[in-house]
C-alpha cells in the first residue's frame, strides 16, 4: 500500500486526462438535441451555427401609424403650398392621382407606395375638405412637407436578411438571442445535450444533511455543492445516497452510475489512507491516469477512466478506448472538493457542451498579508478583495481546506504558482474575481477587533447594498492596517493604562498624521466566560490566578494587540498578579467566539471575553469590567461610509444590538474625536 | 383620443411607479417560503439572515491520517533520541504512560489527546519493537520530533461557530453557500417567493413562432424574450396566447391574469394609435400613472395599477390601495420591449425578491462614430465594444427599435442622457458592459467592406474562443478606420483605375505611415444581381444604361467608398456610360445582402454585387468581373490575430468558403504586401 502520493504538476495532469478523453473520442460535443424554442432554451448552448431562414421584417413595413404615400407625389409640398392626397379605398392606385392609404405601425406598405407620413404630420379632411377627426378614414389628407423615399419604412430585411449568420455554434443562449432566432424563422433549435454527472459520496463517517450529530459524524454536503456547481456549469447531476467504505459496494455503485452517466465523481477516499478505496476502485474497473496533483488545496485527486456497465472485460489488456467513462476521485475537504470541480470538471463540461470555458475577470491587487506557499504546488488562495482609496487590496482568508466559509467569503482566488515559495505583503498579485468590480467597489473593509455587532452590521448594510468584509486582527492590528491604508475603518477597544481612556492614545501612536473620526459603537461588558454552571466556581481574576498555580484552572487568552488582552494585562497589573501564574496565558485565540469555543469544547476552563459570546455558545458569564468599543475612521472615508453612519442612528439596528446580552447602545454614534 | 403622448422623464416615471407600489404596500419582499436545501435552492434569495445552528466541525477532528497524542508526551523527541508511545486499545488513557491512538482524517480526537502526528512521521513497531507494516494497529510507535498542542487538529468551530452569521438576507445562493448552510446545521432555507409575471401579447397582426407568414403577419416572439428575461431575473413568467385587438377581450384577460400574478406585462398597444387599447384597458380596470416616458428606445410605456380579479369596484372613487396589481404597457418593438423590462421590471423584481439590483460593469470607451440624440430623452444606444491596442472602443450599432440583432450583437449599452443632443466621434462615453472585459479583450474588430466570408469566419473564430465583430462601412471607410486605430483589420477590394491593381495605392493614400500586412482572402465574381428568371433580360452594364434611359430598369447602388462602387465607376468609365443614365445610381445600400434584398423585394430590378448574395436570396446572377478581396492588417495586430492567420490555412475553412457560389479560395493566404 502506497502511503505517499506522487503529485504531478497541474498542467501535466490536465493534459494526461485530456489525452485519455481524446483517445476515447470524448473530447468533443457529446451529442446534439433539438429542443423547442421556449424559455427552457435559456442558457443552453447552440450546437450548430444558426442561419436565418427568413428575413425580418419579411415585407416592407410601416414604421409609424400614418399614411403610405409615393414620395414623388409629395414633391413641392410646403407650409404655404400644401398638397392634397386622395385616400385610396382599394388596393390599386388610381392612375394619375396623388394618393395615400392609412397604415398602422407594422402594416405592410402597399405595393405602389414607398414612404410613410406619420399621422401627426397630416391634416385629415372630410369630403368637403374640412378638417376631421376621422383619422383612419378621412376622404383626403393635406401635407405641408415633402418626404424622401423609404422614410418611416422598415425595409424587408432591416433586422435580419435570410441566410445571414444569426448566431455561431457554441453560443450560450440569452433572452434576446431567443427572439432573434424566432425572428429568423426557427421554431426549434439544436443544442448540445447536457452532460450527466454522477456524484457518489463515500465514507462510513458521513451522515445526511439535517442528521442529529454525534462526535465523528460528518455531514455529507459536498454532493450538494458539487451538484450545484455541475448545474451551474450546464450539466445535469445525480446525487447518489451515501455509500459506506466498502470496496465491493463502491465498485458496484460506480458500475451502476457508469451506465447512465458521462462522468463520475467519487467524493472522498481519494487519498492513500487505510479506508481510501477510490484509487483501488478505479484500478479495478479501468485505469488510474493520475493519482496526486501538485495543487493546493486538493492534491489527492484521482483522474481515471472506467468501463461502462457490468461487462466482464479484462482491464489489464483492454485499450483505453474500452474505458469510456471518465472518473474523478475528488478529495473530501469541502474547499478541495469544490476547487477540484472548478479545475478539472469545468473544462470537460465546456468541451462537451461546445461552449468556451467560464473565465473569471482577473485584476491586479495588493496583497495585505504575506502568503507562504509550498514551492512545488500551484496554490489557490481565497482572498477578500476591496478597494480602499485607489488601491485594490487582497486579504488572504483561511487557508484550511475544511473551511468552506473561506469560499463563501471569498471575493476572488489568487494563484500562487508552483516555483514560488510565497508572496510578501504589499506585493502585487493577480486575482480572479468572483464578483464584479462594481460590487467590490461597494465593499466596506473592516479590520481590527472582533465584535458580534459587526455580524449584525453586515446584515443591515446588505440591505443598503453594501457588503461588509471584516478581518479580525485585534484592535492594535486594526490601527496598523488603517495606517497602511488597508481598510475603511477599524473596531478598537484599547484601554490606556496611564489615562484609563479608550483608544485615543493608541490611535496617535499607531497612526500618526492620519486624520480620523472616532465614533462610539457600543458599551459592553467584559468578563470571564466559563462552563455552564461554572463547575470550578470561578468568581474573579484573583480566583483564577490562585487556582491556576495549582494547575486546576486552564485559561485561554486573546492574542497580543487585542483590546481584551490589554484589559486583562491592565487589571492583572492592578491586582499584582504576574501572568506566569495563569495557566494558558500564552494560549491565544483571535476572536471572542474562539475563546468561547475553547471553553465550550473543554480545551480551557475560562477566558476573558464578552457576554454575547458566552450566550452564543450557552456558557456562563461572570461580568467584570465595562469598556467602550469604538469605530476608528480615517476622515477620507467618511463619505464612502455614509451608509454606516446612517445605521448608527437607525433604531432598528440599535434595537437589534441591544438584544445581544451585555451591550449598552446608549453611546452609539457619540463622536469621541474628530480631527479638523 | 390623444394622438400625442406626454413623455415624462425616466426618473420621474420610476419614482411615480415606486410610490404607487409603496401605497399598495408592495415595495418589499412579496413573501417568504421555506424550501429544502437542495440544488433547486441555487439562485434563490435568502429571505432572512442565516445564523449557524451548530459549529463545524462540531468536535475536535483529526486533520490527517495519523496518531492522536498528548503534545506534552512528545517533548524531547529528537532524531537521535526517539520517544516510544504505546498504542492505546481502549478509550481510557493508561496512567503515567506515553500513549498514542490511530485516527483517520476527520475522526474525533480522543478526550485525552491534543495533537495528531501524521502517519508518515512515525515508525510503526510490533510487540518486539521491530518496524512493521501494520499501520493502524502497531503495538507502539516511535517518533523523532516533538509536536505542539493542536497541531494537525481541526478544532471545534474552525469553520463555523454556532450562532455566527453565515449569510445575510438578500443573498443570491451559490453552490458553496449551500454547503455552508448545510454545515451550519440547516436542512431547509427561507427564501423569497418567486414573483409571478403574466405576459399578455396583444395584436391582431401577431402570429405564433413558426407560423407560415404572409405579408403583414408579425411573429410574436416578444413574449419569449420577456419571459426569458423574467426567468433570468428570478421571477416566474406565464406567456399567454396571443390576444386579438379587442378592448373587452383584453380587459377580460388582464383581470384573469391579475388573479394569479403579481405583475402584468401587456405587450404592444401601448402607444396612442387607433388600435392601441392598453391605456384604455388600464384606465378601465384601475389607474394609469404614466403614459409616455422620455426614453429611447421605448418611450410609449404605460405604468399603472389595476384591480385584482373580476370584482365590481368603481375605479373612479377607489383609492390606489384597492388596485394591488401593477401593470406595464410594454411597447411593441422588440428592442423597446426588452429594454423596458430591464429598466422598469428589474428594480421591482429585485425589491420583491429582496436582492440588490443587477448591475452591469461600467467602463469608459471611445466612441467611433458620432451619435445624434433627441435632447429631451434618455437615449440607450447599443454598442459593439472592442479593445484595439490600448483603446477601448464603442461602435454604435443600429438604432432601430425593431432591430433585435442590435441587442444580440451588442457588447454594451451607452446612455446618452437627456440634455445631451449627441456625442462626437472620438469622445469618451460610459458603457455598461454585457460581457466581461476579458471576453471583450478577445474580440476581433473587423471593419470595411462586407463579404459573406466574414460570417463564416465568425463561426470558425468562435471555435477558437475569439469573437469577430464586424462593421460594414465599405472598403475606403475601413482603411480610414484603421488609420484612426478603430479596428484590427479591414476587408478591402478597391480597384485602382490607373494601375488596375487592388488596394495598395488606396492603403498608401488613406493610411500613410502605418505599416501593414495585406493578405488575400478570396477571389470573387462581381456581377448583376437580378430577379429570378431575369424578367427584364439584363445582360451587361450597357443593357442597364440603355434601358434605364427609358426608366424601365431600376438600379440599386452601393455606398460611396465601397469597392463595388469603385468597380462600377471603373467599368462605366470604360464603357463611356455617364452615371446620370442609370436610374437609381444614387440609391445606396451598405452591403451585398442589402442590394440583394432590394432586388428581392422589388425595390430595384438589379444591382452590382457578389454571386453569394444572389444565391442567398434565390436570385439570378449575371457574372461580369473578377476581383480580389484582401485583408488589410496593421502590423501591430499580427500577433493578436494569429487565430485568424491559422484559419487562412485551415482546409475546413477553405472548403466552407468554396461552397459559397462565385468564390475562388486558391489565393487565400497569399501575402500581397508586407511592410518591413
Amino acid at each position: 500500500m502506497s502511503v505517499y502520493l506522487h503529485d504531478i504538476p497541474l498542467n501535466q495532469a490536465q493534459a494526461k486526462f485530456q489525452e485519455a478523453l481524446q483517445d476515447a473520442d470524448l473530447w468533443r460535443v457529446l451529442s446534439v438535441e433539438e429542443i423547442p424554442l421556449d424559455e427552457n432554451a435559456l442558457g443552453r448552448v447552440t450546437a450548430e451555427p444558426i442561419w436565418a431562414q427568413i428575413s425580418s421584417p419579411h415585407y416592407h413595413a410601416s414604421a409609424m401609424d400614418g399614411f403610405a404615400v409615393r414620395a414623388e407625389d409629395t414633391v413641392g409640398a410646403q407650409p404655404s403650398t400644401p398638397i392634397h392626397l386622395r385616400i385610396l379605398n382599394s388596393q390599386f392606385p388610381i392612375p394619375n392621382s396623388l394618393i395615400a392609404q392609412y397604415v398602422d405601425t407594422g402594416d405592410p406598405l402597399p405595393d405602389w407606395a414607398n414612404a410613410v407620413i406619420p399621422i401627426e404630420n397630416v391634416e385629415s379632411l372630410d369630403e368637403n375638405n374640412q378638417i376631421t377627426n376621422a383619422i383612419r378614414k378621412p376622404s383626403s389628407i393635406r401635407i405641408r412637407a415633402s418626404v424622401t423615399p423609404w422614410i418611416h419604412v422598415r425595409p424587408l430585411g432591416e433586422d435580419i436578411v435570410a441566410t445571414q449568420l444569426v448566431l455561431p455554434a457554441g453560443h450560450i443562449l440569452r433572452p434576446v438571442d431567443l427572439g432573434a432566432i424566432a425572428a429568423s424563422g426557427h421554431q426549434s433549435i439544436k443544442v448540445s445535450r447536457k452532460p450527466k454527472v454522477a456524484i457518489l459520496p463515500t465514507g462510513s463517517e458521513l451522515v445526511p444533511i439535517g442528521s442529529k450529530l454525534k462526535s465523528g459524524d460528518i455531514l455529507e454536503y459536498n454532493s450538494l455543492v458539487l451538484a450545484s456547481q455541475i448545474k451551474q456549469m450546464g450539466g445535469e447531476a445525480t446525487r447518489y445516497p451515501i455509500i459506506k467504505d466498502d470496496f465491493d459496494l463502491i465498485c458496484e455503485k460506480v458500475l451502476e452510475a457508469s451506465q447512465t452517466h458521462d462522468l463520475i465523481l467519487l467524493n472522498a477516499g481519494s487519498s492513500a489512507g487505510a479506508e481510501d478505496f477510490s484509487a483501488k476502485v478505479v484500478e479495478k474497473l479501468g485505469q488510474v491516469l493520475v493519482h496526486g496533483v501538485a495543487v493546493r488545496p486538493g492534491h489527492p485527486v484521482i483522474l481515471g477512466m472506467v468501463k461502462k456497465g457490468i461487462g466482464n472485460r479484462n482491464s489489464e489488456t483492454t485499450p483505453i478506448s474500452q474505458f469510456p467513462i471518465p472518473i474523478i476521485g475528488v478529495p473530501g475537504y469541502p474547499v478541495s472538493a469544490s476547487l477540484t470541480v472548478d479545475i478539472f470538471v469545468e473544462p470537460i463540461l465546456a468541451k462537451w457542451l461546445g461552449r468556451k470555458q467560464n473565465e473569471l475577470q482577473t485584476e491586479e491587487a495588493i496583497l495585505t498579508r504575506k502568503i507562504v506557499s509550498p514551492a512545488g504546488d500551484d496554490d489557490f488562495v481565497r482572498v477578500a478583495v476591496g478597494k480602499v482609496g485607489d488601491k485594490l487590496l487582497a486579504a488572504p482568508l483561511s487557508r484550511g481546506a475544511g473551511v468552506i466559509t473561506s469560499l463563501v467569503q471569498a471575493d476572488g482566488l489568487a494563484l500562487i504558482p508552483s516555483g514560488t515559495q510565497g508572496i510578501d505583503a504589499g506585493e502585487k498579485i493577480q486575482v480572479k474575481l468572483y464578483r464584479t468590480k462594481s460590487e467590490i467597489e461597494k465593499t466596506i473593509l473592516a479590520i481590527g477587533s472582533h465584535d458580534l455587532t459587526l455580524d449584525l452590521m453586515a446584515q443591515f448594510l446588505a440591505e443598503k447594498n453594501r457588503r461588509l468584509a471584516s478581518a479580525n486582527v485585534g484592535s492594535q492590528g486594526g490601527l496598523v492596517a488603517l495606517r497602511r491604508g488597508e481598510a475603511h475603518f477599524a473596531g478598537s477597544h484599547l484601554l490606556d493604562p496611564q489615562t484609563g481612556e479608550f483608544n485615543i492614545s493608541y490611535i496617535r501612536q499607531y497612526m500618526p498624521n492620519i486624520k480620523v473620526k472616532v465614533v462610539a459603537l457600543v458599551g459592553r461588558e467584559q468578563g470571564l466566560i466559563v462552563k455552564k454552571g461554572n463547575p470550578k466556581g470561578i468568581k474573579s481574576l484573583g480566583d483564577l490566578a490562585t487556582r491556576s498555580q495549582e494547575r486546576s484552572v486552564q485559561f485561554v487568552n486573546r492574542q497580543r494587540g487585542s483590546g481584551t488582552r490589554t484589559l486583562l494585562d491592565y487589571y492583572l497589573n492592578q491586582l499584582n498578579i504576574p501572568h506566569e501564574y495563569i495557566a494558558g496565558y500564552h494560549q491565544d485565540e483571535y476572536t471572542h467566539l474562539g475563546v468561547a469555543t475553547a471553553v465550550a469544547s473543554g480545551r480551557a476552563d475560562c477566558g476573558l471575553g464578552i457576554a454575547a459570546a458566552a450566550q452564543a455558545l450557552d456558557l456562563d458569564f461572570i461580568p467584570l469590567f465595562q469598556e467602550r468599543y469604538d469605530l476608528v475612521i480615517p476622515k477620507q472615508f467618511i463619505e464612502f461610509l455614509s451608509p454606516l453612519f446612517d445605521l448608527l442612528v437607525d433604531s432598528r439596528f440599535q434595537e437589534a444590538v441591544s438584544q445581544l446580552k451585555g451591550y449598552d447602545v446608549s453611546v452609539m454614534g457619540t463622536i469621541i474625536l474628530e480631527d479638523e
